[in-house]
């Protein structure tokens, strides 16, 4: 409960630490470090006379592209400068400092807050005018994703925290805050996942784990808790609740790069259930900045592949017709550029096609109940030729 | 993790259970013995030459009241009869046999699932024609539901579950599935609510928490458990995401009945707030039935109040203002029969369309980050006075 003193190590041999999670001794870590350097900068160009400005990278489809080396999407080089003597800027400039200053002002106090947070703290009538500083928090975050960009800090680093959804269980035994839990001893619930993940707050202590199995649905995760196939397979069970929030990525991500585990996906057969799996695997073009953080370029897509309606026997039970939607935007995911070149997804996706019907990870419980976990995900885990990667 | 065989008493001071969670006994538990009865029933209907039917209270706002002894949104005795020699009722009729028979399966297998798992399960082509016992999910939900009222059976007790929203952490020990969890060493995310949490799953052990406080969203529940407040007022604290799915509203319900503890509410300042104190409170108008064992007749709102703006002297940095639905949504509220002979409410309601503004509980942080765990709840919990009843 609540963050505790840590004095304990970070799982990848960082230094002990001490005082609140996410606190880096005196300075408040290295987001903070990064936040006083620009601003010290700014206060040099003004006693110089020099007219204020920040870099920036620019975060739009034209700076952003696959590298298929690191098979992640990446930002590329572009910048943009903001600058305190423009018209067009000023108000930019000034918004961005005092995001800055409260992230700064939450490192020092060891303290994390959400971007709505983040927004009303910054929010404030500008003396001798009726002015904001900001109207709205759709003006406060995408300065946020600027000051991650021009830091080069996750917004986690930064002390911001989105919403924690999504829930884990299996053979882990981690640090929380202080608290040491046994992910293999929480019941039917499981631990709710935070949306700050970082080693200053998670260390992992133990794991017996083989694998990680990431599902889409809450309520698929359950059928798999209930059918104990995290015991029985020693893996990591692990939703995000849909579309997987900034912390289950990042958990993600350091499972694999620390705990050296397979990252394993069990999403619907659909576009959206491709769309997951391309953003879990190699980062997404809006949040390109992160993905070398929170991307797993070698995850796995175990299913459902539109070859199972034929290769499990499945009757026309599991069938959802193709909507216009569907069929278009499956259309842009063959020509993404990480999956054109291959073959294997290009059949996958033209077979959906060809199907005209899409289906859901709980539709195979139409064969019986346990056939999701008894059956169908032991066959894919045992058969690698029914991998997609 | 899982769930694993049972040796403990129910804390409701029920008899000692072996087998999965959720599994009484031999015959499954109570809600089996009712299935059970209602098939004799019929089959001996149809032995004996007489139409089969069911009975099944009706759902509708026409058969639904406020009891002010009880305090709680109640369904009447108006009844349906559900007959299968009816060219318009025989459908149904049959759906409603397929879902009883499925939730019975469940039981005795000592399992449960999901509303689109049981969709799934009970949908197959009926032989020698092309038709589909189900068509959609949209056709089974409702005979869950007629099933729950038939049977005079939560969900839950069906084995059917609904999502898993929400998290608490609190001095709290309890038994989840055989997995023992103390919620105060849970770290910064918390234990993740199941959508069952009877007491066939759940056992509470050991509780030193004083009251419950009910946050609405995910980012304030985090505000309140990094600021330690839970500690410090030894407080279960608990959150659904919103609207509390039914998980979080049983626990709450639970943690008021077996463990005495007064729950209090934190929702926004906005008609939506209102309406979650409502359900929380006296239950709701769509699901009259469960009132009696999900709604909390004596939860206080402790904020935030319309009239917390002059109160705490808020800017109008807070403010945002109403917009139409708002204010007929408000008008509704003060209509309802729980609320309209409150003058408090009425007062309440109509200060904010008034203020001509709404406030939402992270607008509090707008004086300072911990204002809110620190200044604006332990003044409300010290008052008594300014508690919405």
């Amino acid at each position: 409960m609540a963050k505790k003193q840590m004095k304990s190590n970070t799982s990848d041999g960082a230094t002990t630490t001490k005082g609140p999670a996410l606190k880096r001794g005196k300075k408040g870590g290295d987001a903070t470090e990064k936040i006083v350097r620009m601003a010290d900068q700014i206060v040099k160009f003004a006693k110089g006379g020099v007219d204020p400005y920040l870099e920036i990278p620019i975060r739009a489809l034209s700076n952003v592209s696959f590298d298929p080396k690191r098979r992640i999407i990446e930002m590329g080089d572009a910048k943009q400068t903001r600058n305190f003597f423009s018209l067009g800027q000023a108000k930019k400039f000034m918004q961005s400092m005092l995001i800055a200053k409260f992230c700064n002002e939450l490192a020092l106090a060891g303290k994390t807050a959400s971007i709505r947070q983040a927004y009303y703290s910054s929010k404030h009538t500008i003396a001798g005018t009726s002015e904001k500083t900001f109207n709205d928090q759709s003006e406060s975050d995408p300065i946020i994703e600027d000051l991650e960009v021009a830091l080069d800090s996750l917004r986690e680093e930064l002390h911001i925290y989105a919403s924690n959804r999504g829930a884990l269980v299996g053979p882990l035994v981690f640090v929380d805050s202080g608290d040491t839990i046994d992910a293999s001893r929480l019941g039917s619930g499981g631990y709710s996942i935070p949306s700050i993940v970082e080693p200053e707050v998670i260390q992992f202590k133990k794991c017996d784990a083989k694998f990680v199995l990431h599902v889409e649905k809450d309520t698929v995760w359950r059928r798999f808790v209930e059918d104990k196939f995290a015991v029985k397979h020693k893996c990591i069970l692990i939703h995000g609740g849909g579309q997987p929030p900034r912390g289950v990525r990042r958990l993600l991500n350091r499972f694999h790069q620390e705990l050296k585990l397979p990252v394993y996906c069990l999403l619907d057969n659909d576009p959206w259930g491709y769309y997951i799996y391309s953003v879990v695997k190699q980062g997404s073009i809006n949040l390109a900045y992160e993905s070398k953080r929170m991307a797993v370029p070698d995850a796995k897509f175990l299913g459902v592949s539109s070859f199972d309606y034929e290769r499990c026997g499945l009757t026309d039970d599991v069938k959802i017709a193709l909507d216009k939607t569907d069929i278009s935007r499956a259309k842009q995911i063959i020509k993404y550029p990480w999956f054109k070149d291959k073959k294997h997804w290009i059949k996958e996706v033209e077979k959906m096609l060809r199907n005209g019907f899409k289906m859901e990870v709980e539709a195979m419980i139409s064969k019986h109940l346990t056939y999701l976990t008894e059956e169908y995900l032991p066959m894919k885990l045992k058969d690698k030729k029914q991998w997609l990667d």
